[in-house]
């Protein structure tokens, strides 16, 4: 099963596809991010979002989504910009006609980590485990990505 | 100049057209909402409201578009779900290469009634004013949406 994770930004977005058969038997194939240019009228950064996401999912082809869910718990504005980013996530995963599935950013910690509190260093040191990586995967949101797609993974095969 | 109001939202997104020569001179020419389906998974209805939208616009064919700013006061999953929507309708928006502006609904308010707290049944006596109609404009999305229009038509006419 080829799980694409997705950390929802309007800044930066990033991806994680993982392939996965058992709990125990996962590879990452590929991951990054995907940006939109700084400053710019939001209108054209989700167009810019929208455009690039399709790329991803074209190449990727995966067979389900795996989604951070949004939980605001720190800036109203920030929170806006993401959930605009995330309706372009969702909408671009629907047009492929593939099934998603969210989670929160406690439930991912809790599942790659034991505990809802884990740091982000700690997150993709667990990231790196799981994976076989040689190093912990960079930039951070595509780590974050990478771990949504390994929750679902976890949460759903034996 | 066709400008068209958005009053951004998932289960009902409300539109109008409005075309002004002046501040004075403005006439309705297509108001209404479009809805998607109740408690169906989000993924489908935001691809439900990316389509509609595409025929609003290719029907409507306005020169710029006015979209009510978000601004969460009571309910954030709501809220979370508005800027869900309002992504949708930017990216469209987008999509058709035009200028889109934002307005807060204080702004809007008091564009259309002098003060920031008119209620409902107010804004939309000053709507059916504004647009010589026989009668207020219904639903409530869809005279919202065409306050979002009378507002950057007031702020930008003579």
């Amino acid at each position: 099963m080829k799980i694409l994770g997705i950390d929802p930004g309007i800044g930066r977005c990033g991806f994680g596809l993982i392939e996965t058969r058992t709990r125990a038997d996962a590879k990452a194939l590929d991951f990054g991010v995907v940006t939109t240019t700084e400053n710019a009228p939001l209108p054209g950064r989700l167009l810019e979002l929208y455009e690039s996401l399709q790329e991803v999912f074209e190449t990727c082809k995966p067979d389900v989504v795996s989604v951070e869910k949004l939980f605001f718990s720190k800036n109203i504005t920030t929170g806006i910009a993401v959930a605009e980013a995330r309706g372009i996530v969702l909408l671009v995963a629907e047009q492929h006609k593939l099934p998603v599935y969210e989670y929160t950013p406690n439930e991912i910690k809790k599942t790659l980590t034991g505990y809802g509190s884990a740091d982000k260093p700690q997150m993709q040191e667990m990231v790196k485990l799981h994976l076989n990586l040689e190093q912990k995967p960079k930039p951070d949101d595509a780590a974050d990505a990478l771990a949504a797609a390994i929750t679902h993974s976890l949460m759903t095969l034996n």
